[in-house]
């Protein structure tokens, strides 16, 4: 078991926190805005933790150690614990504020297809519920224990232990690769081969290939090397029914898409224990460029002209004035350096006629050749007249903590901060109206405090993916109080016309909203579809499907 | 009703024919080849089919008058011996040799949703099948006239009323189309507001946005633009259980994808009615370049090479051996011009050191900017000393005449040459297993005079499509030597692991194979699905699900 997996009441690795200077401007900025605590509340310790006693009996114990090998059958509450939940804010305030929840009466561990198959016989059997187990990191309860009534216990089925490159194919450019694998691991070997898949989820560091396939997600630079739906050629999925194998094909018309029905099904059809994925030489070099343009509404258009214009940057970014303002804060030192650096950001924006509480803070990145990139700077300068450069540091420094972000929940969390997040995919022509709706409906249900923060990714000729972050003061009741606000920011992006998810999935937060996404024919055709591969319901309970 | 349907027995314009010079080297090649007979053999007269006669009974023509309107329900024999076919050779043997058929006891035109969702519903209680039809131009029985014993009669529903372009968004770079509309006419709409949908199947003047996205098919510029299942946003379908609608959004990560269940679906579950499509600023230049290749390996190995080095051509095609000397005797002239044009190519060949029996024809096109053209130039040189360059003008050539060739096969059917094609993609690392594997089993299915031809063309990282041609004299029972070789061939497609069809679709032709592309856990599906939306099977039978 990998030892981030020790760390069960937050984010990544276990040694790991956000450091919040109490001396920086943005801990006095969290403080005043928020009465940010002073101090961190530690996490509750493990023996702190209650766990429902495991309804495993002995002769299943004894039947699964048959099934997958006595040294993967866990029910110490230690490994239970850390199978109880995924990363979504929900989980984590259940964590910290020891609320009694659920959790695995027994957690295993695959290493064969052969194996799998056999334990889904015996679940189907004797009605147990199988939750398949990726990384863990799922921000919409993806993974969270459920059964139904009739199922007699639950058991999560870890897939770690399949981790590996089964092949490179360097002429096809593609790789076979077993679900289990981690992003690091997967890019290890790819690298030496010098090839990438190119899928950077904020979650990459503990998240694995069936887990980016089951949510159908995207990694940070998805608009170069495309979703993780463009990346799958062909798939290997085990259900209660059987074994499920698509085609290893690069393209085909030989009716309905097989594939497309099993990338998003999240566990709940069956088991994706292998994948063949598309793979792409390194690029040599990679840029940045980092702009302040002069308001929302330009700074969309850029984007927008960027994309259409087949410009091709690996990865754009642009924050609204809000996350402008709050990122300025966030990186804002003390001391006569930072003071001249404000100083002379200030009278660049004189300068080029941009206030600074509209300018919003544009990141763009480029992989490729000398030439390539050589060519892209020189392109990218046609909105230059609307905006002043930053220069590359800033999108450097991006790059070097772009997976660090998530602790600072942990930390804001633990000093009764609470934060979440909120995405959508939009066509262009109704991005700012979506946009301006969601900031204001998610005011109406913060505190007067409260702060909602946006940017524009994941941008495509047709439209791109909003991504919004609201902080509040946590009340007495946090998890009310995020319910609260998950109903109305939701029913307002459904309402503006975006799209439920653009690449955090379904899992179980996002359940009751999919018919509005929908509609009720696609709705019935999971049911009917998840009735055909897995009659008794045992995979997933309480996602995807209901 | 566009004029080129009077065309019942052939491909197209009805005033078009493939001008075959009896005193060129093309005819007297064809002639010794293959025996080709002197005179063509013309197309029966109408008067000489015999259609069977319409099984609809006047109570039921009338509620189909006032359904659909009395203007748009016709049961002439002209009218119903038109959509009695598609375009697949051996639709066009029947025809020819008025062998006798099935026809459509009625042909009804929608003009509206509404309509045909009322006529859904009448044909659901009356028990009558429904043949949705947009060109008819499909190559694999797509549109054939069949019913279940249990039906009553059967209809077609020709599309080509609903042609209106609903609404071009500059900003979101996407057009709403209802689905009858033809290439030509969709492309007069877009390119009036300087856009393109960039989809260009050889059947383009002939066949519409529904039959495209019924049959997932793929244009000649689709490594540019995305072959039609990339250029659907979202859809609208309506089933006799209901409208079916796609949420219009650019991206989404909530469960299985939807639309990708109603691509490719070949009328089977529904009526696609309107399409929201992906579309694309004209670009304003294209260039063409023209190579002779050493061989097909090193073919191949260029091809991949261009597109895995993401050098963006919109167009490439090698031909191997066979195909190049075949399309080398199509364009020889006779006199002193063109015994010294032949003079200087094998001069230049013999330079590079390349044999002219095994040199293969590669063909490469560009679009974009003066500026990304000139760059595309100086890139595509880096095989330069592998190959003989021809220049631009054999592709402008091509380029002039893209959608001429199907009428070669009337020409050559109405003098006793028996011509069909096979495709299927298939990755990189045995594209030349397949290759080889086709060619010499084609061959044991022809006559010793009979040849196999082949082109790779839409390529992607991780494969390519390989598109083969036969030509053989036509026996005394031409429906039984085609299905001999259809069968022979298609197993070897499937077995050395190539896709049914890359942009054919299924049809009638393809379905019994379906089974060995999918397995059965997939036609299941397919069958569950179309039980569902379609309980009484009136749909398109015979078609994608049993």
């Amino acid at each position: 078991m990998k030892s981030y997996l020790n760390k069960w009441w937050g984010w990544g690795d276990e040694a790991k926190r956000y450091s919040l200077d109490p001396s920086s401007h943005f801990f006095e900025y969290l403080t005043k805005q928020f009465e940010m605590e002073n101090a961190w509340t530690l996490p509750p310790k493990e023996d702190d933790i209650e766990l429902p006693p495991s309804r495993i009996a002995n002769s299943t114990y004894e039947a699964l150690r048959n099934l997958i090998g006595p040294q993967n059958v866990k029910m110490d509450p230690h490994t239970r614990l850390c199978h109880s939940l995924g990363r979504s804010t929900p989980d984590l305030i259940q964590a910290r504020f020891k609320i009694r929840r659920e959790a695995p009466d027994a957690v295993i561990f695959a290493e064969s297809i052969e194996s799998i198959a056999k334990i889904l016989k015996y679940c189907e059997a004797e009605n147990i519920a199988l939750i398949p187990f990726g990384g863990g990191s799922s921000v919409l309860g993806g993974v969270s224990p459920q059964k139904k009534e009739t199922h007699q216990a639950v058991i999560t089925l870890n897939l770690q232990k399949m981790d590996r490159v089964l092949e490179i194919n360097a002429v096809s450019h593609t790789a076979q690769i077993q679900a289990g694998i981690l992003g690091p691991d997967l890019e290890k070997a790819l690298n030496q081969k010098n090839f990438t898949l190119g899928h950077f989820p904020q979650s990459f560091e503990f998240s694995t290939v069936g887990g980016w396939i089951a949510t159908r997600g995207s990694g940070q630079n998805s608009i170069f090397y495309g979703n993780i739906s463009d990346l799958v050629l062909a798939l290997k999925v085990v259900t209660p029914a059987g074994i499920l194998e698509t085609k290893k094909i690069p393209a085909s018309s030989t009716g309905p898409d097989a594939k497309n029905l099993l990338i998003g099904s999240e566990g709940a059809f069956g088991v994706i224990v292998e994948a063949t994925l598309k793979i792409t030489p390194r690029p040599v070099f990679r840029t940045f460029e980092t702009f302040l343009v002069k308001d929302f509404k330009m700074g969309v258009k850029v984007v927008r002209e960027i994309e259409q214009d087949h410009l091709r940057p690996s990865l754009i970014r642009l924050s609204d004035a809000h996350e402008t303002q709050f990122f300025l804060t966030m990186n804002r030192s003390k001391g006569w350096k930072a003071y001249l650096k404000q100083r002379l950001l200030k009278m660049g924006l004189k300068k080029k006629k941009i206030a600074l509480d509209q300018a919003c803070f544009l990141l763009v990145e480029a992989q490729g050749s000398h030439e390539e990139l050589t060519s892209f700077k020189k392109k990218i300068r046609f909105f230059r007249s609307q905006s002043l450069s930053l220069g590359g540091e800033p999108g450097w420094k991006w790059h070097a903590t772009r997976f660090e972000l998530p602790y600072l929940r942990d930390e804001l969390l633990g000093r009764g901060i609470l934060v979440d997040t909120f995405e959508t995919a939009i066509l262009w022509e109704n991005v700012e109206s979506l946009y301006h709706a969601v900031i204001h409906e998610t005011k109406k249900v913060l505190t007067p405090k409260g702060l909602v923060l946006c940017h524009v990714s994941h941008v495509y000729a047709t439209g791109a993916c909003l991504y919004f972050t609201f902080l509040d003061k946590a009340s007495s009741q946090p998890l009310d109080q995020w319910r609260v606000i998950k109903e109305h920011v939701t029913q307002t992006i459904l309402s503006a016309g975006g799209t439920l998810s653009h690449h955090h999935g379904v899992g179980r937060d996002h359940l009751k909203f999919l018919i509005q996404e929908h509609g009720p024919w696609f709705v019935e055709e999971l049911k009917v579809m998840k009735h055909r591969l897995d009659p008794k319901h045992i995979l997933n309970p309480g996602k995807l499907v209901e």
